[in-house]
């Protein structure tokens, strides 16, 4: 195996092999905490998606499909396999790769005699993952011709800015916007990252700046409000970062804050790539607008969860006591100010022409 | 006095008459304790603005004002007052009002004797206070106007987008931004507020909702990122911000992130106004490019303070230990995204003949 065959040091999924359980990396815990919960059952699969133990679209899609295999080992009835459906798909309900994932399950296995659907469902979950990782690794291939590209324009090193975190923990292999990134440096391309820490759950300063670290990527963490000014700045060369839905007609629905940052990029002449696997299509939708946007509690933004003083997890409220919040997840990028969607099939347009060129049997 | 012409149940700043030594409320213990600071001799007060004990434009202004008083106090001699003015203005670079005030107060005492300049900055400070709260009052009517026009054309409350805090707390009366806002509620005008927390001082979840609830005001705290999806569901009806700096040319440097707010309010058709005093203008700078950003400590971004469960103050650390993070505090809005400035004499388009207009005596 060569360092660039390698995905990553850490694994957010695994599947120990010959196992009917999981293990995932708990996610709330990181950067201070790097501990891994295995999951026995679909309804502690639903709850590690639910309170984002997990998370990222494609990395939920994964854990979904392993949740219908799991459900499927406790009781293989027609009427289980759809109560486990739908529990797993209400858990989240912006991210499409949920859904894909567990009616490709339900599809591979419906058919089949109830003694059979489990081993099947298993298998079916394993493509999913090991397919995850192969579209990484595509996607990491074509973004890495975008960021030669820019390479050989300019001397200095390729300043990239993120949102969120579209890596390695939110997916089952190399991540999306961050494929391209670890492939550069593998081949050394000399990358700067600006890591947005990303309010409220702040996935820039937990995780993307984890897994930097973890590669000796040099970055910079700046919070969200300061996207704008750095594209002011010139500081900035291409912007990449994954998505959650991406509609029809190219509408990117992404974590909150991504629409901002496709304004700034606009304004400034920033190339503004979002980077998504095939299953984060929904050609079911014609444009964004029709994307349902999660609505998460309050305390998430009244309060901050990290690693006090003496290195315990603690959690501060930083508004009056009593303050109402809002907080959507997610927002919705017009196509306009998508530069381009790298996908496993090359680099496309946000458009519906654009997707249907590499996907037609997506578009029909 | 009637509730319009009480400023607020709190003030940032008081000078007890008869006394050398202003009084301030400390910023960085709200919301969750409210206590006041004796400021008695000009490096406190010089730290009081550097650690930001008390922040905003206007307010720092007065604060200077009030150092330099007590820089004479202790020493009324030209070259302690020059080095009083430098040390003060050395404290913030990006407001213009802490500059502009020093110089005012130096002008009123540089021709006395040694022994009378103590007692004219005193004067002239005190007038600088006293002014600046008439000035917001002016601005709150002025704001009060665009106001009333969208109450008549709405029938639920009039949505409001505000950023950082440009309150009673940035300046010594009214606030500058939420001036219209008191006085809009106080005739009754139903409002809803919507505070974006302004990471990473959190000057929104920390002083905007405070302020608003001391007064009833309703309102809702979101974090930066969602700036966009919320004028994309039409849930604004107007922003309100305040500025640090004005340039000749109507470019608006404020609060890091109001960029970023006026790019989404021009693509959703949201009036994007600034509130501000005359002593926020720079009429030396032709553009807003040439106007010094802060840059403050990383540490502001690597972690967040605020109150434990047990309602003692802590922080918490959100990155991995060693993370580089910028800390920009200010960006630029360009003249092009503003609709409006609201100032003490009216409400100008954003350009040098629109401030020019309404203050020909600083564009000469």
């Amino acid at each position: 195996m060569t360092a660039r065959a390698d995905p990553a040091p850490y694994r957010a999924l695994v599947h120990p092999p010959g196992t009917r359980r999981i293990e995932v990396i708990d996610q709330r815990a990181l950067p201070h905490v790097n501990t891994t919960i295995r999951i026995g059952t679909a309804d502690v699969a639903a709850l590690a998606i639910r309170r984002m133990w997990v998370r990222g679209a494609p990395l939920i899609g994964a854990v979904g499909a392993y949740g219908l295999a799991l459900a499927l080992d406790a009781d293989a009835s027609d009427a289980a396999l759809e109560k486990a459906h739908r529990a797993l798909d209400a858990t989240r309900p912006t991210a499409v790769n949920l859904r894909w994932a567990l009616d490709r399950v339900r599809a591979a296995v419906a058919a089949l005699p109830a003694g059979e659907r489990a081993d099947a469902a298993w298998r079916e979950a394993d493509a999913i993952a090991t397919e995850d990782m192969a579209i990484n690794r595509a996607i990491g291939d074509h973004g890495l011709g975008l960021l030669r590209e820019l390479a050989a324009k300019r001397s200095g090193p390729i300043r990239v800015m993120t949102h969120c975190n579209a890596g390695a923990l939110a997916t089952c292999g190399w991540g999306t916007a961050t494929a391209p990134l670890f492939l550069a440096h593998a081949e050394g391309i000399a990358l700067h990252v600006f890591v947005s820490e990303t309010r409220p759950r702040l996935q820039g300063a937990n995780l993307t700046a984890w897994e930097l670290r973890q590669r000796g990527i040099p970055h910079t963490l700046f919070v969200d409000g300061a996207s704008g000014l750095l594209m002011q700045r010139r500081d900035v060369d291409i912007i990449l970062v994954g998505a959650d839905r991406v509609a029809r007609n190219g509408d990117v629905c992404n974590k909150i804050g991504t629409y901002d940052k496709a304004l700034a990029a606009a304004d400034n002449g920033v190339p503004f790539y979002v980077a998504l696997p095939s299953p984060t299509f929904d050609p079911a939708l014609a444009s964004g607008s029709a994307i349902p946007i999660e609505t998460r509690e309050s305390d998430e933004i009244l309060s901050v969860a990290g690693s006090d003083e003496y290195g315990h997890t603690a959690k501060v409220s930083i508004s009056p006591s009593g303050t109402l919040a809002v907080n959507y997840a997610f927002d919705v990028t017009p196509a306009r100010l998508v530069t381009g969607l790298i996908t496993e099939r090359g680099v496309a347009p946000a458009s519906e022409a654009g997707i249907g060129r590499l996907f037609p049997e997506r578009m029909g």
